[in-house]
């Protein structure tokens, strides 16, 4: 039993599932779990520091003979990391934020399948016209890094705009009812973050992970509040979503004030991270929290999505009624 | 051929398809031309114009013989207009945005279902315990009043928290992918606002309706300005979702300086309304406007949603691989 969509045949998958590649919690060992799985992990190479991608690709690299991949921030990310990443062999390569075209000719070269994630429309247009082999159509309700525009409505309008290249839903999916509706939608296939994000190989923190389990959706934010004090400069455009805390609370709408006090509160706020207080230090999450029961085996997930997806799929023509 | 839900079954309806009752847009003509197309037309009854209900109230029950109903605004209604409501006997009231227990006494005894909208799980819970007999959970996506949470991870997580209670989606859904992936995440059914508001029977504006066909889900933008400058005190949680214009643009966040101006700004915004200047004047629409390309008959647009998701459900089989 599997599912079979445009996505899973052009990469040899027994289900349209993907692993969001969240930096620093995406690691070589989550990648590895979800493709043996049969879905496709992508390590997530964030902002780009090289010995992380080192340890990490090499993890993925031996831990799984099936297909897998790397994903880094575009607008972050230099000819060298891109170089660095493809030296390991992924077999996709998943480009977010950004303009893609500087890193598409050594990719293609490189035969790997380029992914490219946007948060609108003109971004699809965009991503198909520097060569996407499968372009990821990102909702406002996604955690971490992204925009406005809410998946529901978002990918039916990107799959109209880029026909046929294939595309998947990312944003408040963390179950196979989102991913059979997915598939309705005109999706091949789905990313998953925050799902993974409390999956027992993920690079998270034990209480991150135990907060995202008891998390409710009301309780994420869009905010600039961590890329300030970390001193990430990200493009107007984005906003990252994570579980409200204090820090938040105190900080969010004057980032300015926070950058200005950047020398203590930077450091504080890294010290937070370290020791793991997520009253400081974020936790990015999606609306899809609602959904996340418990921290579970990331191979399991991928087989318990996958096949409540295939359930629902098979018995979909229970709703038409021909009398 | 049509679609069997809770909803079609407890209703008698073809497809499980509910017009939104957008206020002075989804008059009786509206409304009773989704319900003869085998949808369920809901007249929007907005902040309870006695006289505009009366005209629009007969029409619907003078114009079809099949289920259809009414909706109003929760905190801006009164028994009075919940009892003049009533007397045209609707099939179905509908109430969002507030609290619905002091109406759900008169509407049960008048022998109507009761529809609940709400934005988020603690609405829901409460819609339930107030006795409703369907829960809308509303997405953020959608045009008009709403609150925060997108709809494709709310849906699901309402779905769980009322179960049995059947679910509607609303918010992002302008054709029969959207039915269809709404169904997939254990919904009903689902609400159309702004599809409708663009039908050749809706009370809209030609030119809101133009406006409307052309513009993109970028363009829409999430705002209290138009319930400033007509004087309407929404609660804090909910705002509404137009097409950015030029009024948009001058006073979003600075509602305070136009309450201040109100004599001048609230009569030149009134004679943009009636002119139909949208420049000034709003167009509530949701970000599903990408999804509608033209002005079309309410009947046709039951009938051809229903038909794409049925034909969606019937293959979606094909998904699933048995070797």
């Amino acid at each position: 039993m599997a599912i079979r969509t445009a996505l899973t045949e052009t990469l040899g998958l027994e289900y349209p599932i993907v692993l969001a590649p969240m930096g620093s919690v995406s690691g070589g060992r989550l990648a590895a779990a979800v493709s043996n799985a049969g879905g496709l992990g992508l390590v997530g190479g964030g902002y780009g520091d090289h010995a992380w991608l080192r340890d990490e690709l090499s993890v993925a690299k031996a831990e799984t003979a099936r297909p897998w991949g790397i994903g880094l921030i575009t607008w972050a990310t230099t000819p060298e990391t891109v170089q660095l990443a493809l030296s390991y062999e992924p077999h996709t390569f998943m480009l977010s934020f950004g303009d893609p075209r500087p890193y598409v000719p050594a990719i293609k070269e490189a035969g790997c399948k380029l992914v490219c994630q946007v948060q609108d429309l003109e971004g699809a247009r965009a991503a198909k016209a520097a060569g996407a082999d499968v372009i990821v159509a990102q909702g406002t309700e996604a955690g971490g890094h992204g925009a406005t525009r809410a998946t529901l409505p978002l990918v039916p309008a990107v799959v109209d705009a880029v026909a046929p290249t294939p595309v998947l839903a990312a944003g408040g999916i963390a179950d196979g009812r989102g991913l059979a509706a997915a598939l309705m939608l005109g999706a091949q296939g789905v990313l998953m973050g925050t799902r993974f994000y409390a999956a027992t190989e993920s690079l998270g923190h034990w209480r991150a992970k135990e907060h995202i389990v008891t998390a409710k959706g009301e309780e994420t934010r869009r905010t600039r509040v961590f890329d300030a004090v970390r001193g990430h400069e990200w493009p107007e455009s984005y906003t990252g979503r994570a579980l409200h805390n204090r820090f938040l609370e105190r900080w969010d709408g004057r980032e300015e004030a926070l950058v200005a006090e950047l020398d203590t509160e930077g450091r504080a706020f890294q010290e937070a991270v370290s020791k793991g207080d997520f009253e400081t230090a974020m936790v990015w999450a999606g609306e899809a929290v609602d959904l996340i029961a418990e921290v579970a085996n990331a191979g399991e997930l991928v087989r318990s999505t996958g096949r409540e997806a295939e359930s629902n799929l098979r018995h979909a023509n229970r709703f038409v009624r021909s009398d």
